[in-house]
């Protein structure tokens, strides 16, 4: 059982007659419930509630918080963000999802932009989406049947995406208009696990899908937090072995 | 040849007498004469300039940057800082040495807090560190006779350090006191090539040691920028393949 | 509950007194024991069984296999390093155990020659060792309370150990003589995890240490098989998208 | 300038017409100009010569080598499989090509079976292929102009491609007929480098394509020896720092 808190901007799928249709309580009620039912302990939180529903409460007692953001992450607090990236860094794993390519904490965390190509789904609603397995090794990839996920309609993001390269690369996605992207990118930060997963888009049932759901919550289970050892970042004044003397003190 | 810029906060090594006479015009005068004696084009740039010295037109004109500093990280300007990591994500190189473990710069390519453990030298007047090389397949270890670097004086910096695992990790450092550290670490962010260099304490004389230099060196020729293609980070309107027809667009 | 096979060759322990006191049943005996306290469902095979205990029934039923050889390396058939192989390409986990770096099943699944330095322990009678967690968030560092397992008598093994760069470096070893050694490695092989770790020599009580258990317990759930999809190899005569037509048949 | 071997099994495209009008003097000679050009010291090398063209002698004096095969891997004699992995490990570069994923020595390299899926080309006369830089600052994408390779003929070669993951992914290809591929992938191994491309079936002109030789030329320079400290893989009975006594050695 693992303790989860669900993000969401909730702005984007409410804009949409599509979007109001498939998440009619916004995409954070969607994820929760899928959580839920794996029988995680699942809170939500949004852009709107008072420090954005992340108070130091909630966040010190989050084991893995995902986050969906899209068109409103400039109006994410700064202390907010460093709250969330101290805590990743102290262990609380992080899901970033879709859009959350260019989320502030997701930003900070990688070091670069996170920058990406897309193609507007108002010219094209959408092309299909392949995202293969690479890794069907990994926990991530546990209990999925096929080598692919098909998403019947998605928005495309394409490479060069600009992030540091995975340390373990689980799924790259194959676009009906020519692109190709690393879609599923495990990265340990600090003490923290972060999965970033592009399928998502708020105007497609892309969370309906099973294989999606799976993903997800075999990435929230592989992100929760270990016990590790609590590293001291210290001046170490009684060395563990005898050092030679030196040079004399009036040298310094 | 390659551009190079070296940085210096100028300020820990004109404190102690020994810093004043073991590096009397500056550790990045110092280091700049290392780098022209390869025959590379060498600028030096410190703290208390303007802008630091780095203004737009130093920084478009650096291949390769060189970055010391200890104690008066804060007194780097934000604005500076962003400046150069874009830089970095363009391409160009950056070799953060020594106590840049906890330069903004740094910090904020890694995504993480640059943390370690350490022991003050003024207790001990440092201790024995001994450089192994692990990779010494690597472009950085070319022309290194030993497997070791031996430091004799040095500063300890030990394990947990807070970066994310390296892409390489080409030397791990053994200290006297008992304590391990990853000393060479090498990073692509963006476009651009990171190297983290340990040894290099402003009261010994470690970057007058022939193997010390022999690193540095190589590593501004592996920073060095490539002429790869520009990413395209936009909208991609018209698709490289044709994509069948979708949902009507009433649905969007 | 995983399924464990211990393997061993059991030839190390029985010939030194020491080694026949700390291990009267053998190295497999001792680890067993400790799995089996877990939960696991273990087994133990040895060098001088029939096909060495690892029957086609033994290897499909073990999740994940932990690997001790010292001195025999040689003596293990061909074929059955072969069938092992396939199975942890298959997705059965690997612990390869101190001096395992030579065994020959982890040189073919490194592609490397598992060559490291090494001090004769008829010498010194060991020296200590201190194996740094350098990923304290890292499942196998679970429930450790310190940032280092203290080795009071241990034989070295040091740097450049020639394997390919891990692809999570848990531990870095220090040696009382002045060497390191990345200690603690993970890798993905196939559909198979493998964690080669260090400590264990047949003659030092090593496997009697809570901490080292620990890592040991915390690697066997780690790298048990998950199930993901199951790769085709083959030719895939329809394509997923149709493909324009080419050039007529008669050019090929 | 670097010594170069073109190695090549030289069958495959002797055998279409098409292969013949493409390579008349077969494919490591259409290399082989391309490297010259370069500036390189060029020899060839073919499976039916004496040795299959790898003696001692060339493989001294061999930097990086270039292994193109497909259908006769198994004629490939073990023992020079065996010599060549050893120099690759003692510092030489291997290039394998196209279907080299299946050749021995990669296989050895590896540690994992090279497996992939494939479309039969007397199908469909092959499809697009679009070979998507990912690594735009990498010194393999050095003078590319364009953020793809793009491909009008190729073998289809699909996920999951059973490597080890790369420590570099360099290129991932889209394929019209649906799939993915990690198409250009560096290894190191030992003091050796290695990187697979996958570009370059016997029939069809893809090594006529400046992109590709520009890859192919980038790489021999990456991956061309380094003149590092050679490892010594021995007893280190003089440690590097006094032990303290341990027990007595009669309990040894």
């Amino acid at each position: 059982m693992v303790q989860v808190t669900v993000w969401n901007e909730h702005r984007s799928e409410t804009k949409h007659e599509r979007g109001r249709e498939l998440y009619p309580d916004g995409i954070h009620a969607e994820l929760a419930a899928v959580l839920e039912a794996e029988g995680h302990e699942v809170r939500t939180a949004t852009l709107d509630e008072p420090e954005h529903g992340l108070t130091d409460d909630v966040l010190e007692t989050t084991d893995v918080l995902l986050w969906w953001g899209h068109e409103a992450h400039d109006e994410v607090a700064d202390d907010v963000v460093e709250k969330v990236k101290a805590r990743v860094l102290d262990g609380m794993g992080l899901l970033a999802l879709h859009s959350a390519h260019y989320a502030k904490i997701f930003r900070e965390l990688m070091g670069t932009t996170g920058s990406l190509k897309w193609r507007d789904t108002r010219l094209t609603d959408g092309e299909r989406e392949r995202v293969w397995i690479v890794e069907p090794g990994h926990p991530i990839a546990d209990g999925l049947d096929e080598e692919y996920i098909e998403i019947p309609q998605a928005e495309m993001y394409g490479e060069r995406f600009d992030v540091p390269a995975p340390d373990t690369l689980i799924t790259i996605s194959w676009f009906e208009g020519g692109e190709v992207f690393r879609s599923g990118c495990c990265y340990q930060r600090g003490k923290g696990r972060v999965f970033y997963f592009r399928p998502g888009h708020e105007t497609y049932p892309v969370y309906k899908q099973d294989e999606v759901r799976t993903v997800i919550a075999n990435a929230v289970e592989w992100a929760a937090p270990v016990d590790g050892p609590e590293p001291a970042f210290a001046d170490q004044r009684e060395p563990l072995e005898a050092i030679e003397e030196g040079l004399p003190p009036e040298h310094r």
